[in-house]
């Protein structure tokens, strides 16, 4: 169990203490079900009522909850509650987690011609392919696989079993996780005569720095050119990026959702859980997308889009959803009763 | 070809036997196509029909079409055909399938401080992390993970490629299919100056007894607690289970659904495939969630709730959906009409 | 890199070729920002306008285009410039991708039984079980795993980390990317008492010949017969093909679609990404559905069928589906109005 003093604390991450220094903490946690060993946070003054109820020995708060904190046991100070508490995980964990053993695990494959950096740890039945290049610092985690000439950026980390493809490339400070594949061919084919002739995809993925990528994920290479994802993008589970996609810096993507082909998806936008990105399509900047919805057309204003069908008791839904079918005549019928009295 | 006679059968699984005891089945199989050798079922009665056509050699009846059964061939009678079918084919399996060999294989990688019981399965090109442990008849099929100071239960198996992450726990007779990634980091990050600081996943992920888990399904590690899978919960292929979610005892969800951070999700639920829970809501006991739904708040009441646009051919479907954009107008036009109209 | 002078390309893949014969490629690329030494396509004479700001060498056409090509530089004249383009996508990777180098790599794990033709490649650290049977030119590339007595065609290939299960066939000429799940057990359970009776899934997954599937996808086994994929099907990526589906010749379906249990979708069908098609229903050959459209009931005649909410911005969406919820009573309101205004 890790341990730390609220001095050792605020002397890393900084703000303003207040209470006994001494204080060990040995848990972050939510205000509830806290105990006196616990640092919380409160990110919204909002919540002020949530201080009353904690047995939390530290809370993390803004200047707003200066007294009304300190009036119940110790709290650290800041603007941004929710950053700090942000990097007091990444302490936390920088701490309580076994540092990287540099070196190749006797169970490893290295191709020939495969450079690995002599600080970068290949894990238990990892593979190197030929001519691939593994930097400074970077993991290749047990089972997870380097493609053929891939590059990998210093710090990277490939965890278990991901598939990284052959050419594909990948900056600094990356992470990509458990089960995410890389580089597959993008989804290409000329119909001839009820058939499908394969379009050979010769392009790669070309992925900047700290760009995260969630388990099972699918970045698919690009046909001609290479599928982007730009330095900070931040990808979830289980979400499918076509070929030849483009997404711009620190966009945002949660989990189930799929970008079809040759979409150009701006920076600073979040996209919702399971939203569905039409290809061929342009999506500006400071786009925010809600979750489920269907984007079947270019977005060229910021904003906040939306789309999706508001469920209801089973029977209600049956009901309106059969009225659904009939609504262009409604609108007609109303436009008629209109008619006979202006 | 696995052969059985049905008093064989009968002494096994129970149900009170109809025609010749020593008639010789070779295959369960559906009605229709079934040969004088196959054995099949009638879940409901108002199937009887399908009786008068089969060749199958026995037929799973309740006690309604016992004399019609009869009537035809061999029958067994039972409360509930559908639940000796599901015994029946366990059975089947039990018999049929090579049993699990303990042993590590010579080609897996078993880390210093690990667990493993005598009488559990390690596969080829397996991974067994630092202080891991395996309980008795469990199996790590080939080429499957386990993190440092995970715990798999007894009788449990991971099926080829599962990973199943570090410090994650699942308790006994669990049923994890190939590709599953149990334990990735949760998707969570503080906005800060238009970049995305990292919120370290410090939780893990804890699953009961009896628990099965679909292939390249994804559950995340909890962000400060545990991600909760409770007793019998079942989970389909391709499922997305966001950190901090707890699911109760044996709700099942099928294919492609996602669920997103912190909801909470009753007992004996049943989820249709793809839907979209949204995430910090709650779903009580006994809620029936229709395919390809969003639940985009709390359900309090036990149910069946239902929200997808019914689909058309596509000239009628533009029609009525291009009117969709308009309808709170229409309903402005329809109350100034009704003014009109007292 | 590599270089072909024109006159090589059109002797192996025909066309009238128009310029300078000796004109040196050395890369295939969109018009736009193309080099002299890229050759490019017209799929459409209606974009003839390209054809002005391109630098590229070479331009596949039409003879509609002839002219207009010629005029310009070198042309190839075809009768469909983007079959032509996906031959010589397929030329150019044959080209210059290494070959397949017949052998199992020494940290390959081949189990008793096995059948391997000498000319198949078995990757590093792959996994081929008891009884299964790989062909002729196949590859099982590095960390793929081929189940107990599965079956793998001549030329087929299955990247990288794919599982293909037990007892599973595949014919010739597959390709199956990574991460890829085939023939893990179908979601089928009887209720009993408040928890899930496990029904055995017995049957397996039987693939034609000239069959994709996509990275990270599923093939569940069937539950008694077969999950049946006819010769030439392309599947996407994260796709989810339950138990005892039955998906005809050359039909295509994008990526994020889910097909429930025992549905039965025709030949020459294309599926939408994200399209969610119910279980046990029929789809005749030549039905197209849109992206993110939920089939749930069968459809009996070709066409092209659609059902997704139209997405707006926000504030519009939110007005919209809350009066969703009463288009039912509208309509009620509406034919009251219409009996008063007859």
């Amino acid at each position: 169990m890790a341990e730390v003093r609220l001095h050792e604390l605020t002397a890393r991450l900084g703000g303003e203490l207040l209470g006994d220094p001494d204080l060990v903490i040995d848990r972050i946690g939510p205000l509830e079900g806290a105990t006196v060993r616990t640092i919380g946070f409160i990110a919204n003054p909002k919540y002020q009522a949530d201080l009353a109820g904690t047995q939390a020995g530290c809370v993390i708060v803004t200047s707003a909850l200066r007294e009304a904190a300190a009036a119940r046991g110790a709290a650290i100070v800041t603007d941004d509650p929710y950053l700090y508490f942000a990097r007091l995980t990444q302490w936390w964990a920088a701490r309580t987690r076994p540092p990287l053993v540099p070196g190749v695990h006797a169970s490893a494959v290295i191709e020939s011609g495969a450079q690995v950096d002599a600080s970068a740890c290949i894990g238990a039945l990892a593979y190197v392919g030929v001519g691939a290049r593994v930097g400074a610092g970077a993991l290749v985690a047990a089972q997870a696989h380097v493609g053929a000439d891939a590059v990998v950026g210093e710090g990277t980390r490939l965890m278990p079993r991901v598939v990284f493809g052959e050419a594909c490339r990948i900056g600094a400070r990356g992470l990509v996780h458990s089960g995410a594949v890389i580089g597959a061919d993008g989804f290409g084919f000329a119909p001839h005569q009820g058939r499908w002739e394969k379009i050979e995809q010769l392009g790669a993925v070309d992925i900047g720095d700290d760009v995260e990528i969630g388990a099972n994920t699918c970045v698919d290479r690009g046909a001609l050119g290479d599928t982007v994802l730009e330095d900070g993008v931040k990808i979830d589970n289980l979400v499918q990026i076509a070929h030849n996609v483009h997404i711009g810096a620190h966009t945002a993507m949660a989990g189930c959702t799929g970008v079809a082909g040759s979409a150009h998806i701006g920076a600073h936008c979040t996209i919702g859980g399971a939203a569905i990105i039409l290809g061929h399509l342009r999506i500006v900047d400071h786009v925010h997308v809600s979750a489920a919805t269907v984007i079947s057309r270019s977005i060229l204003k910021p904003g906040h889009y939306s789309g999706y069908f508001p469920f209801d008791d089973n029977a209600a839904w049956e009901k309106n959803a059969a009225t659904l079918r009939h609504l262009h005549e409604l609108r007609t019928r109303l436009r008629a009763l209109e008619k006979k009295n202006p």
